[in-house]
């Protein structure tokens, strides 16, 4: 089979390699619909993940089953799923903890374009399909859909990291596809004042329709020092990073009251540490809790989620500003992707 | 001073009084709009409290300070303020335990009309003002604010009680003023499925607008029938009790999942037990948890709250069906909440 | 292979039937020591799950293995092992929702002796070998740890259901082996005043050397005049129901504060409802939380239990009145747990 | 009156000062035993708060009222009471927020010999008498009741910032005073291995007789890598930092589980910031949360932690190795702080 693969740190290209099998609890798929990820970006040219030769990229995507395994309950060839982007092992200890994000250890749900081929090939392997898929709705378009492997659960999970309540006011750091996701779940979570952190005009635009009440523009001054003007020098109740680099925490603190929290979502790619101010946080002492994850993934999930499209509670359409049309365009959104030309948030690639 | 009162069980009327004195960490207020609340009606008809005699009704009111206590910090004369329907002793140990509604014995964090003389005077007294009293923001309508003293607080906590979680369905049961409350709670608490519970035509269509996404009519047959119905045999995730009886607590637990949660926030006025289905509750194994609970107050419920009210998160003015202008119309106003009549969910009274 | 088995309600007996067959992520396992439970007195002698006929009772034991299917990677033959009483399918939807032991349906991760054969017999299958079972330690007596099967975690269960804090102060009704474990549990997790409800002098021995400070005897009164006495009058924090019947909800409602919890782990195997008591109840408002459950089994608990025995945390081996020696004297235990002489905790059969 | 003073940074020493007065909710309190903390030391040595002069010491004590203020409920002249060494405000949005120890300000609702004059003075102010103060049970030396100021708070605190489980694996860094009561307290809180990091041999002996498991002494290599020889290479669920410095953090990052979390209670008095190691740290996606904060202080909190002490499940005498006798030997037990001979933990003077 065909697949658009990283064939080494920097180098991308089209490859044939034999296609996946299937274990008795697995799922063959084929795309319908797929998006290019930043971590695609960041997985071929800044080598995040280290050397990987011909595999091919891609984690986000909805698909066709084509194929189950013999002990596969609740899905059978032609049903049509979503797919998301973390599929844990279900029965390790880390999932029986809460955390299958990181079954078989740190960050290892993620499987997809790390540990095996991603879903940019004729066919994909999910592991555990009873556990990892879901149905996709027929009331769901599938390229809307296709933000759900990640942007969608990595968006809505840094505001549950951030742990926001009731007429909170929250800072989100950063409008990219995963941030105004970010911001939709805030405004959803019941935020009240609502401060989204970013520069790009389109994203701005999208950031209000999805519930931001400021944009803070970065360019404009400090953003720390605007949204102590705008709150009057209290401070926001939480901040959700989902954008910005390892010295946005730093900023995150500084405008934290105490007793709140930063939920973090960006994977940090790059730098040695992350510093945290020490008079700005307490001296240790002062409750700005500091908490951060890579999206929980798995089928319950997935359901959960689609039914915030299926409802009409959430609209991931704004998000799509470039459409494509066939397999062979994987290619061109990865590297649009890459480029990020200024109008872009989220490329597809409808098959 | 003049104050619409209860004269004994089953009276009312205006009675002439000494106005409330003001303690060192207190205000005196005077209202600029009221609103008569079911609990009134089932205060002065049903003898809920016991008996009462002269004691001023009402606990929903914005007001206007004229007095405050020596040891108040931040209010004064002429600040326009929210007053919640529950004012805490704040230092109370029932409040260090985080349930200031609580403070000083079971339902004692309730006191206008209750231990003490209501919002239905030309003045009234508010305890900890520092505490309890929140300022009135400008950009709301007083008349709407009015509604953030029990209606927003206690159709929010049923939510809150309940715990909804992103993509949860949810049932509602009660489509009054406080179930049109939880309602739009739950779907600005990321509830998916939304299933209001009630029959009349006005209340489902403002309980559309709020976000419910089925309306579920029980003259249209059983509603836990209706309910697995339409989740297939599932049920739902969480149930808000806002209306109803005793009887509902056996309805909420056969339409909810193992797992599930339900929030009451309907005062039970009458009856000597509340029945739970021993099988259908899993033996006393289902995890589905009962909570129920008297809305917090206090200052920085008020803020939050309003906060969602500001940056237009809710629309508490779809509530007010009947508005008055005139202090002498508060014992038309509590006439119309004790006939109820069939287009009425909440009358205001504006001075 | 040979079985101790319900015949059918009110009969039981020695039955021989086939091995169990392994599946690929399951586990064959014989018996290292059993003991058996309330539960399977309920089973025969009342009918609790409706008719069985020739199915082998029994659901606490530690075991070897004999044999793994071609999906398990972290057992093998030979391996000595803790197998809970509840063995969830880990990925179902309910295990992702945090409720494994209702994964696919209320109640039904308890699946030996309840959808399968038990542990009485010489061999048993365990469904997820990987996700459910635990490596025994060699520091653990193998009689003292089959009280991690069931009596353990579902005596904890009850604590956390309750959610007890430090200092609080709790009542635990039901001093039989499971309110034993919740004795301890409440002690362990930061009770301070321990109020343990039972009348057998046995029990009350053990429970206060398990941390309990005050031993409350219905013979000696209402128990809940008795613990409002010792309280002052403002009753207890925290109640755990380990015993006692569909009443005993009543009474623990009566004897908890506002903002106060119930967990139950008592599996309430008659009557139609249990009644709350609305007055007491706070009507509907008192923040007095209901909770109940089944324990959570699977590996991670076993082995986080395990390692309290290890650590000399917890001790079970006072459980253990009545200790047998080979596989045949289990129907000699199981009528002794049916007969409960007054000197009876728990019996073991150790092989 | 007399008091035992900070004159200016780095100097001390006995000073006359007038009296406090009383408010209408305070009380003013004669010390029965006080102890010097090492705060007192920050504070005066290392200029911790900043400038101060004639600001009289010590913020540990449990003493007798002499006067109480007009509004001042439960406590009268004569009472003996336990007194937290933070007081909060509890009327203010931080304390209904649930922080009332950031009560006007982040760390503000620490008062004594921080924004008043401490306790080391013949008689002492206590602002909120009614929400601040507790009675002294009869049956709790008075010597032991001084621990409760601080010391078991904090240490307390610690343990629930890292959210301690049944079972867990957790590791306390720093056994000082503060660090035995976390060490105590994750016992108590039903933590199974307990790895306790000290160095000092009496500290050591009592840290086992708290519950600690292992001692791990940096002084025998790299804590972190001990601590994964003994986890066998998994690390530990929850990390308690009662001591160490900035750099402690990055040790527990890295002996921490993903799903993880830390709770410091230790004051951080110098350095510009805390550093995270960013790979260690999952790249901001390995859920390991990390928490810090102040003591919650008031009088449920006292009422609670001395339940602990009646009940006998927490022993604070261990701690008091230097025993004094009279007023005047503030001095020489502060300066004992100061200089911390190798057998010292905590000095207690008894009036």
């Amino acid at each position: 089979m065909k697949g658009y693969a990283m064939l080494g740190i920097g180098k991308t290209g089209w490859i044939e390699k034999e296609a996946p099998k299937c274990g008795p609890m697995d799922a063959i798929v084929k795309p319908i619909a797929v998006s290019p990820c930043t971590s695609d970006v960041h997985t071929v040219w800044e080598g995040a993940l280290g050397e990987r030769s011909n595999m091919i990229l891609g984690h986000e995507a909805v698909g066709e089953v084509v194929e189950v395994g013999a002990l596969v309950r609740d899905f059978r060839p032609g049903d049509r799923v979503i797919v998301p982007a973390i599929t844990p092992d279900w029965n390790s200890l880390e999932a029986q903890a809460g955390y299958s994000m990181h079954s078989g250890g740190m960050l290892a749900g993620w499987k997809f374009s790390n540990f095996k081929d991603g879903v940019f090939g004729e066919y994909f392997h999910v592991n555990d399909a009873d556990g990892n898929l879901a149905i996709l709705p027929d009331d769901i378009d599938p390229a809307a859909a296709v933000m759900l492997s990640d942007m969608v659960p990595t968006g809505v999970h840094g505001v549950e990291l951030a742990d926001v309540q009731f007429g909170d006011s929250v800072c989100v750091v950063g409008i990219g596809p995963v941030g105004l996701m970010s911001v939709a779940a805030a405004a959803l979570r019941g935020a009240s004042h609502l401060y989204a952190v970013g520069s790009r005009p389109n994203c701005a635009k999208i950031a209000r329709e999805y519930g931001a009440t400021d944009i803070i523009n970065y360019r404009e001054g400090d953003i720390v020092e605007q949204i102590l003007d705008k709150t009057h020098g209290k401070g926001v109740d939480r901040v959700v990073i989902a954008g910005g680099d390892n010295d946005t925490f730093a900023q995150a603190i500084r405008m934290l009251k105490p007793g709140g929290r930063i939920g973090n979502v960006n994977y940090l790619g790059s730098g040695d540490t992350v510093s945290i101010p020490r008079v700005e946080w307490g001296c240790g002492m002062g409750h700005k809790s500091i908490a951060g994850g890579l999206m929980p993934g798995g089928r319950l999930r997935m359901e959960k989620l689609a039914s915030l499209l299926s409802t009409g509670r959430l609209d991931t359409s704004k998000l799509l500003t470039h459409r494509f049309q066939g397999f062979e365009h994987i290619e061109e959104a990865l590297m649009l992707m890459k480029d990020k030309p200024r109008d872009l948030i989220k490329p597809v690639v409808v098959m």
